[in-house]
């Protein structure tokens, strides 16, 4: 249960916002699918589909028209006629991860439509959307990609389950959803979309800032890289005479080690997020070698002249033999810049209740603000994680952070819809 | 079925051996678990074990004495009073490997049985051992080191199918071993232990070689390197933050590849054959990498001098950080010394039938007669792989090859058994 006493008192006299009641509900999600002092809740499981009918329940409550569509994603449409903000994020989790990872922003958003149906603000409304399989299970940002119309049945016919292979088709079919109808967003609904997170990394607590104000989503370029040499026993094949396809993808990462950082932005990231040689086993020279390489930037250009850097380190290692280095684009999510607009009545809200404690900052992980932001003005806010954990049952935020977060969020959305 | 029309006549019309029951023999063998050109017979499978009940009845048709033991090695006594040779090899393989590996010294040794038999020499007799799990299905070279005494009931206990985890016991009792007893070498009983097999590399064939008689048998020590860093998010964690594994299993890696050939003899080999990254997802930076890693050589103080390279290698990354590697030795077979006295009489038959078309050479690949050159005097001899393929269902050697080998070794246990 939360520990109301580490929150400052001002925030629950402050009438905007319910903060004992967006506490209550982050730690009652925390419970659904709980593990250690975190959650699982891959997409499509029980603990998943319990937290999307919670949500759906909640939104009911409020007077709410919801669906849960054809892969997933929970929409709640205001009864409210007027403009509309779409807000939301995601319920289901990476593998035993955190707890606020998804969670802060259905909550948040959901606050903002109690909020706002409370206050009798018969003008204006928030529809709260829970944009499925964002953390990847089945495939790429599938709930909002779907959502804007980039995903074809045919995508869906060949989505599978990352973990064991499970066909989403089957998945769905399972949960009842075989033959739920997808949702298209109208777009002429909405005014814009906005989406809350924690930051995931730990720019705002090492800064000591309370609110980080999105400017950019950065893109992520995915590759497979494969090296391709020739199987041979590890005792009698001589080193000169080998074709190691596992040195050969070494040698190269070697390369981008020295190379990348001369040609990166100073907020590039790249990552190896995994390498498996074939046959892989300890006294077989291996003839294959596999890596999973991405980089991400805000700004496309350097993702343009890293992609060139790359393709110019293996072309060399081609040269240089003795294996073939092959390179397959796998993913490729551009980067998207936040709505200047929205960003600026965010600002205003975070300088309200946390002078001083707000910055503009890019995001370094991908979120459905990004897919959004292909149709909608779309924004973001974060709040501080400890330690910049991410992605593991340790993730964590106080108490006191998620408050005031709680406050900005509302604040900011009542400012976007009245300006 | 073989192409004898590429087997010289003359070797058809020689007396000792039958080079035609020898190329039958090796075929049969070939079809039970037949995979492509080669064959998937991993340990204690049912083609497996079909090979050594066929084995099995080859020898007692010659009225052999012949036990299957309790890790399945098949021992084949002769009749014969008077000096034995102890000669064999192994009859399983790696999975979807070759066809003669293994099966053509245990081929070998059966032809040897025979043609005494046949010869009526019967004041010497070869005894034919297949032995078990040579392939490491299991352990490592359970077989042999049970036969030597190595290998204790709690060693048994402990293994397990590194393919499926199946336990060595349970794997025992589905094949109706789990009480038969295991056998350990009566060395008074023998002279010395002989092995044919092919070379699994291509010096003799590059050389134009056809016959290769073995000086040592290198030692092979095998590592398993780990590093720790701190999982993190791809996206959202800089790269000045990052305690990535992976990258410090590479740099490490890189530092092997610049300082081994600095350290190494001429001969030495060293090979990375698995490398895992955890949790081994594109867009999390691994907080955990390991790396199976191994190295060769003849010379045992070579093979201490580069443990220490790589110890120093592992500290100095340490010492600049960011990630905590460590290592643990996972296997060490030390290099063997083979029998000169028999190595000249193989040298004598091999200089009958392929005169200057064989050389004196150290055996890269592990083999059986390793361990038994513990308490016997020990020799081997190689025919030639084309294209150096090992460990591959590709591998292969021409019958006419196979043939002359034949002939050799024939000649060799003669020479051995009646110098």
């Amino acid at each position: 249960m939360p520990d109301s006493s580490s929150v400052p008192e001002v925030l629950f006299l402050m009438p905007q916002v319910n903060v004992k009641r967006v506490l209550d509900d982050l730690y009652t999600l925390r419970e659904i699918g709980k593990y250690k002092t975190g959650v699982h809740r891959p997409t499509l499981s029980d603990d998943d589909m319990k937290t999307r009918y919670w949500l759906r329940e909640e939104l009911l409550k409020l007077g709410y028209d919801v669906h849960i569509d054809g892969v997933a994603n929970v929409i709640g449409y205001s009864p409210t006629p007027g403009k509309k903000l779409l807000c939301g994020s995601h319920l289901e989790t990476q593998n035993h991860a955190g707890w606020l990872d998804g969670a802060l922003g259905i909550v948040y958003a959901l606050e903002a439509a109690r909020y706002l149906t409370e206050s009798n603000k018969a003008d204006v409304g928030v529809d709260v959307m829970a944009f499925a399989d964002e953390e990847g299970h089945f495939g790429e940002l599938i709930g909002s990609n779907s959502l804007v119309g980039n995903l074809t049945d045919e995508m869906l016919d060949k989505a599978r389950n990352r973990t064991d292979g499970t066909p989403l088709r089957e998945a769905l079919a399972r949960v009842g959803l075989a033959t739920a109808p997808r949702t298209l967003i109208d777009r002429e609904r909405y005014v814009g979309m906005f989406e809350a997170h924690i930051e995931q990394g730990s720019s705002l607590e090492v800064d000591e800032n309370l609110i980080g104000i999105v400017t950019s989503i950065v893109g992520n370029w995915r590759f497979q890289i494969t090296a391709t040499g020739v199987q041979n026993h590890a005792g009698t094949t001589r080193m000169d005479m080998r074709k190691d396809a596992g040195a050969a993808l070494m040698r190269m990462y070697n390369q981008i080690e020295q190379q990348f950082p001369l040609h990166a932005g100073s907020k590039t990231v790249w990552t190896i997020g995994k390498i498996t040689l074939y046959p892989g086993a300890p006294s077989i020279v291996p003839g294959t070698a596999e890596m999973l390489f991405q980089f991400r930037d805000a700004d496309e250009n350097t993702l343009k002249h890293l992609k060139s850097v790359l393709e110019k380190i293996i072309q060399a290692e081609n040269h240089n033999g003795p294996c073939e280095i092959s390179i397959e684009m796998r993913g490729r999510s551009n980067p998207a810049s936040m709505d200047e607009k929205m960003l600026r009545e965010i600002e205003a809200a975070a300088e309200t209740s946390a002078s001083g404690k707000h910055v503009r900052m890019p995001s370094g992980a991908g979120h459905d603000a990004r897919t959004i932001a292909q149709i909608l003005p779309a924004a973001m806010m974060f709040i501080p994680s400890i330690g910049g954990i991410s992605h593991h049952y340790a993730e964590n935020t106080s108490d006191e952070d998620i408050a005031l977060g709680a406050q900005v969020y509302v604040d900011a959305v009542t400012r976007i819809l009245t300006p």
